[in-house]
């Protein structure tokens, strides 16, 4: 097992990862104070591990509260927050009960948020089940759900008393959400570590099918980088925001195409082609450092090439996004492999970017 | 004009006393950094005071974002947590807006809590226009709304960069905003300063017809006195809990009767009263103390007699209220008049205090 501790000011957890660590009741142990545990998953993966889990928390002897939610980012929403809610009032949850997130990103983000607001704040412990929740959210206490008008508008800064990443469950995963994760893996090298950079090219293939060991390294690194970077900067106020790298252009790909049409790392990674692009337009790297991430983008399976939505359309989606001001896109850009920068860019340059990015005859659905 | 500093480890601000502040440009001034402020109020107080405190903002040249609310308790809910979150997305407002409170308890609460959760966190002002809201939800941080199984179920510590209470607001206020107002304060003196409850037992009448100077006093001293606890313990795992003293009752009242029918101050008022007999009757207190808070409630024109909802009922919704734990009832206690403490109560004792409270033939609506 490998741990990474994330070490805010005000509260430290850990990240343990390893395969079968789901079975083993001595990591939830410490941190299950109340009476009660929520158990909070999908139901894709309800008939999966619900029951090695419970089995795992059988010994502690809690009363056991399941809530079981609609799968799919498209129920990021307030119903079924309010559906958390509803839940649990009527089993009596308290302020000392803990909810469990046994599941990807949604179930991550809905159930750290619910966590947050529950009587104004109860604990939480993210087990997360996808390559993607294991390097990017469970690391940082970001919470949140979609309003209509934008992506994760509506959320919290809430820290998991642990995160419990157990690389077995990744056997199950379907291709596509495998290489969605590897997305924000490349991100970390990308903005923040050339050499872990190099490492992903020498091992995408290991990777790409999923071999254990390499995945483990990955995450351990991935979540080792994010962890330093959050570390940093709990409320997102400065250095944090190079985190973002990729996500402006690919909230706009979400939004504009709509939630669930692409992937959340399908977009980063897309996203993340077009800002090193800018990067290039704009001086700051050169063509063969733009090409080598659009490489590794492609050979994770994911897609380079933006859908086309149409400037005008992408630059009001973009301003929407959270580190816009008073209507002004920043975007995360690249200094080299390694480094980046938050900058406000013009709209006649995000403009020539996308123009550069987007080929009309592309295919949108990246594996349709 | 009187001050009072909140001092938390994380946040420190300051609460502004006196009558005519909503007219003064650089009490606001400090607190605005962004290109736009949105300013939250109700039906009722926006044609009384929203082109003042329009008038005041003007020489600092920010974007104003006007979002109305309906006016009421019922109104304290998720759907119109949603609207203020699309009237913000589609004025583009971002991370440095700041949302200005302009109203009661519920638009402070429902506006503090869109600005916890828009884009994780936006800096809030409140500008209290109650009794209740001056001396009572501008203080410590507490915002949300309400879920239909419970009272403040979901929401957030989120403090604002500052309260501007401005006294002169309270001479259009009802009679009966007035006594539920002065239920909190009776109970800052009832908890925590037995200096105050002598002032306020003298000052009674002063207080009812709304005398300026005795309603500044009174708000100053309560807030002091809040302000002293709640930075003791800003995410309320201690002391804190006292200032809930009359709420467990309270809470039941208002859920049992449906939000609304009764203010929140008149079922705190009584729900003092209900605390304080059971108080007597566990051997904490005689019964001449008792008799005086009694008294004191009743000089305020407030309830001193409990709605008969049924014990059972009653111990059904206290068993929702966010101090209880594995659904046994915790209340606050009157050590004596000035001191109070917290205490697990079990349900026969409970049933006694709530038969002794009851009358059967009580009309349910104070005033009406």
């Amino acid at each position: 097992m490998l741990t990474v501790n994330v070490n805010f000011v005000s509260h430290a957890y850990p990240i343990h990862i390893g395969a079968g660590l789901l079975d083993r009741t001595e990591l939830f142990a410490p941190y299950l104070k109340g009476s009660s545990v929520a158990l909070i998953t999908n139901a894709t993966l309800e008939p999966l591990y619900a029951a090695r889990l419970k089995a795992a928390l059988a010994p502690l002897g809690k009363e056991l509260i399941q809530i079981v939610l609609p799968d799919g980012e498209a129920y990021k929403n307030w119903e079924t927050l309010n559906f958390i809610f509803t839940k649990l009032l009527e089993a009596h949850a308290d302020r000392k009960t803990t909810l469990i997130a046994l599941g990807g990103g949604v179930v991550g983000d809905i159930t750290g948020f619910a966590a947050a607001c529950y009587m104004r704040g109860v604990p939480f412990i993210q087990v997360p089940t996808t390559l993607l929740a294991q390097v990017d959210s469970s690391v940082g206490g970001k919470t949140g759900i979609n309003h209509p008008l934008g992506k994760n508008m509506i959320g919290a800064f809430h820290q998991p008393q642990v995160v419990i990443a157990d690389t077995a469950l990744l056997r199950t995963l379907p291709l596509r959400e495998l290489a969605a994760g590897l997305a924000e893996i490349i991100k970390a090298g990308a903005i923040a570590d050339a050499g872990f950079f190099d490492w992903i090219e020498t091992n995408i293939d290991a990777l790409n099918r999923g071999d254990e060991a390499a995945t483990a390294e990955a995450v351990h690194r991935a979540c080792g980088i994010k962890a330093q970077v959050v570390a940093a900067d709990e409320r997102e106020q400065g250095v944090r925001a190079l985190l973002n790298f990729g996500h402006t252009f690919g909230h706009a790909i979400e939004a504009g195409l709509g939630y669930g049409a692409w992937l959340h790392g399908e977009a980063v990674g897309c996203g993340m082609v077009m800002a090193a692009t800018l990067s290039q337009q704009l001086g700051l790297i050169d063509s063969v450092t733009q090409a080598r991430l659009k490489q590794l983008i492609a050979a994770a399976h994911l897609p380079t090439q933006a859908p086309p939505l149409g400037n005008e359309r992408y630059l009001d989606l973009m301003r929407v996004d959270k580190k816009a001001e008073a209507g002004q896109i920043n975007c995360i850009l690249l200094k080299r492999l390694g480094a980046a920068l938050v900058e406000r860019v013009a709209d006649h340059n995000l403009c020539a970017a996308l123009t550069a990015s987007v080929q009309p005859d592309a295919v949108v659905k990246p594996n349709a």
